[in-house]
């Protein structure tokens, strides 16, 4: 490559927009150009309009950066920009993705394109073949010269890639109770009085999501549009005292019944375009199988693969469904910014961005 | 009653045996005679022989009681009690109970004797009706003047008791995810760096243990023998970081698919020969149905009923099984301690004791 | 007492007015009859203006209260009361106390008014004798009917309560390291993203507040003005992840230089008005020593005298100053809402209200 | 260096032990030849020996290697080494280490010999000029071909790096209340119920050692002996609910009273030789100055210099004593293992090993 890309990252202040920061430094491809965010933020010094929350220092060079506000015109005036990362707060993010889509690729955290037919809802290593067709779609469906492409719910994204490698063996039904971290509700998000010596038993739209995002991104493109993968999927979503990493306690029905030993092999096999293509981001696992009785467990398992890979442990029969296991991901990172980077390498490995 | 009967607890220096001491201060029914214990405390104060860990102060008059031998000598010796309560670890309890229960009720909290075909594996607002049956079983097999009845499981009993008022919709099969606090591993239990910022998704056979007792305290006595429940529950367990509160997702299939006010109808009304005998220990309600989108939780919840009722909420229709909901109950009062002296008020409101 | 005074809470929908509705549940001479709070809550039923995380459930009769507005005009087409307790947000609580001080007691847990020489800074059992006077005098000063008595800063009071009975060996330094509970903050107050595996050294004005109370509350009232005690406080304050209860590690340099227990017995034999007067609110014992090598501790010492006592622990000497101990107390009873009370009632006793 | 260093790690299995593999992981100078506990662990395999709870993976070569017997005998079987590190229990290591430094340099993070005359209690930034003398002595009087090595207690080491630089003030007096880390009480170590939710005001043993510890490690060696710097200590020592990471809150009497941006300064430009030299484990800074009001916290601080810096913040004047700062370190990282390598590095470069 012969030089950067430069991006810009809407939403830069929130806890989504600081792991982006995070995961771009150094990155190979990729260098900050511009950071974005509501007009509260625009114009003060990124240090100041952030609260920032990472565990590293924030680099120098952005902390003094000005904020641009989130609009085509700020963005454009701020810098030169190749593509654009998305993580503004739901409600913002449906027409400011628009208006960007128009000239920019648009890697976008938020939910409201998600579910649009002609918006891939993508992970590189499940559904890689989406993005080129959908993006011509899009391009020709609404005259752009950008593209969106969104990233799934956090707790869908974990749990989809575990599913992929079973589909072969004719999945059928999914239930699945979750135990998600604190970062996902992002900053200041929980109440510290919320959740001290507790466990909230809800998460507001996550089961619905859960429930809707795996069959779209399981889905088969027949040339015109994605077809939905045909199982079906039931969640119960929770919220404990863990920083980062959700649990997922899943139970499937596999038409073939294979055995729990194959199930392993399937998950340890499983590979995707990102480690065909050598993708800067991409684990080199996209699934861990731990066997030992009592893992995943999020402080230990969460930065597999440098957060980008899912663990997977205690694969075993059921007697109702056919198997259950738990699996784990790091909800900021394979979960959040860096699904988006990741798809980001795809698209330029693609040629589309 | 004329005046209140004496007790022995077993294993009286464990988390179980503290909870104990606790509730059965001013019990109107039983005063605490003897506390026994194994050998390495054995001849102690009580006060040196444990570490009181309850949040109350250790009642005086106990501390500086001498702990007995957990035998039948040793307990004769230091006196004369009427009934039994044991939280012995598992591998001591069998035998020891046994050579108590040839002259003593014997109210237990191990698992060793639950599954065996003459012992009650009793929730007395569930399956009140095995107990004197099988104890007359119990006599006649065993030869013994006292007799046997166990409690099941911390996180069966709170899970047993909602779908006691389930069974009339044609219970037919039962997934549950569990989030279960530290309590429930005893002292010194969870060590503190393996639960901060985690979660741990194995507890050691509790999953075979949710799976296995239900059957049995949702069976009904024939005139002979108890017949299972004809229904197959399988479990998936995680320890999270509360202090007390087993929460519970619960997934139920049932035949007759009723509505969701239906199913929290019949919680709400259930009440069981506690409430109608009003023993002293009996909640008002042994279910207490919540509302609000985002209960039951630990620290909010465990408490109702003074620790004895079990809280349902978050009732849904699922669309692979029929219905799921979430379930809280205090594990070492409902599920613990609590449970041992309801069982025993009922064998005494009953003649057995 | 002839029937019981109404009592108006402002500020009644955080975490300090949800603990008075608490506390006042069941009171034998105070009920509630209006609760007032900013425009935001004003009009709506308190249940759907509120947030309501007290572990008991938010009473039936109160849920359904329409919040008043936090004004003289407002609260008293809402009802008819005798006094009123306040913790509204410090920068509103200035003119809205004064503006009910015109004609009502008004019992305050903000500090706009704490350090102004007419105004009590009242704990009961420490400097009861500055109440009347200094009531006499804001009224002569400022013409009111009423009158405005304020409570200490949480982490103030249950110091100055260790310090009073140390001013008879000479207290000339102290110097304290605090450890505060979340709900010191309120709600939402400290985000669990923050305080998860971690502690945070600093609370804003917390030190300056403790390095200035405690020589006005421990001051002597001269006929005409309270002459502040004659020590040196320095204090530094840090938040730590426990939901209730401040636990202080306190450094004091007494002149008499008396032995361990000497001071053991003089914290032990504290008693105050409130002893005294059998106020409702009032401890048996406003300070409890403990022996034990590791107390107080949040969890077990919180609640002792029904969270209205303070417990102290570890006492020994000091190398550089003369003595070093811990104390603990329970931030929003002691500390909070108790404290506000347990001044009105010795208000109501001497007659002020 | 021409080839590495072999090592054994006496009390491999225990926390500090499974640090020291950690840390010696592609270290330059030292590889590990022989992992040595006691007797119960001899024999196994390390991996079945151990319960690994550090949060990367157990090297892959070290799983299968088998435990040998914390002795000399055993150990020269097991392997040819250069050089000892123990983490052995303190009652243990007291012979344990003799017996080993008769022939080897023992770098030891146990009690044992910590205090005596011709011990060193060393760390390389604040008093590398004590090794040499002191190992000379030491062989002279014991006979040894080897010597023995101390690290202080970890709450120590990271207060006495940052008294260092104040020697220069006139430091007379230093009271510290510590708020310490769940590691510090290695493994199982802290059990979860008295911890959660909760502080203990009590560590046993740690407040004399911080107010003995410091004066040696600041004395200076007059060409016989060690002269104990002449300043008091007193400590207040208390667990908190953190993983790793030490947080102090000191006090200090400096008899010239420089100002705070002087301290600052000296915090900031302290060096010393393991800087000079280049020390493959030195961090660039030994002390880090935040500048932040509510820093240094341990989870955003501990891992400064990969956990070999301390971090210090909140410097200000002290009414009473003259400063007052926070500081932190990582217990297991700075006070543990990384201590244990840094002086063994400073050992090397110096000739002695």
């Amino acid at each position: 490559m012969s030089s950067k890309r430069k991006v810009a990252i809407l939403g830069a202040t929130g806890a989504i927009g600081q792991r982006y920061i995070q995961l771009l430094q150094g990155h190979p491809w990729f260098e900050i150009e511009v950071l974005a965010a509501s007009e509260r933020s625009a114009g003060k010094k990124y240090k100041n309009a952030c609260n920032w929350t990472m565990e590293c220092d924030l680099p120098k060079e952005l902390a003094d950066m000005t904020v641009a506000d989130a609009n085509v015109e700020a963005v454009k005036k701020a810098g030169n920009v190749d593509l654009v990362f998305t993580s503004l707060p739901g409600d913002l993010a449906g027409p400011v993705e628009e208006e960007f889509a128009a000239e920019y690729p648009v890697f976008s955290k938020a939910s409201a394109h998600r579910m649009e037919s002609d918006v891939p809802l993508l992970i590189p290593e499940v559904n890689p073949n989406h993005l080129a067709p959908l993006v011509a779609l899009q391009r020709k469906n609404r005259g752009w010269k950008g593209f969106i492409t969104t990233d799934p719910n956090c707790s869908t994204i974990q749990m989809a890639m575990t599913l992929k490698p079973l589909m072969q063996f004719g999945l059928q039904q999914v239930m699945v109770t979750t135990m998600q971290a604190l970062s996902g509700a992002g900053y200041p998000g929980v109440p510290s009085l919320d959740i001290i010596d507790n466990v909230v038993p809800y998460i507001g739209k996550e089961e619905e999501k859960m429930e809707s995002e795996s069959n779209k991104i399981l889905g088969i493109f027949d040339g015109k549009t994605v077809q939905n993968a045909n199982f079906v999927v039931t969640a119960s979503c929770n919220r404990v005292h863990v920083k980062d990493g959700h649990l997922e306690s899943v139970f499937v029905k596999l038409h073939k019944n294979p055995s729990v030993e194959d199930l392993a092999e399937a998950f340890r096999n499983f590979k995707g375009e990102p480690q065909t293509l050598k993708l800067p981001s991409a684990p080199e696992n996209p699934i861990v199988v731990r066997e030992e009785a009592n893992r995943p467990q999020p402080r230990f398992d969460r930065y597999a693969g440098k957060g980008m890979s899912v663990t997977v442990g205690r694969i075993r029969k059921d007697p109702i469904m056919t198997h259950r296991y738990m699996c784990l991901g790091h909800n900021t990172i394979r979960g959040g910014s860096g699904a988006g980077i990741l798809s980001a390498e795809l698209a330029v490995a693609k040629g589309l961005a």
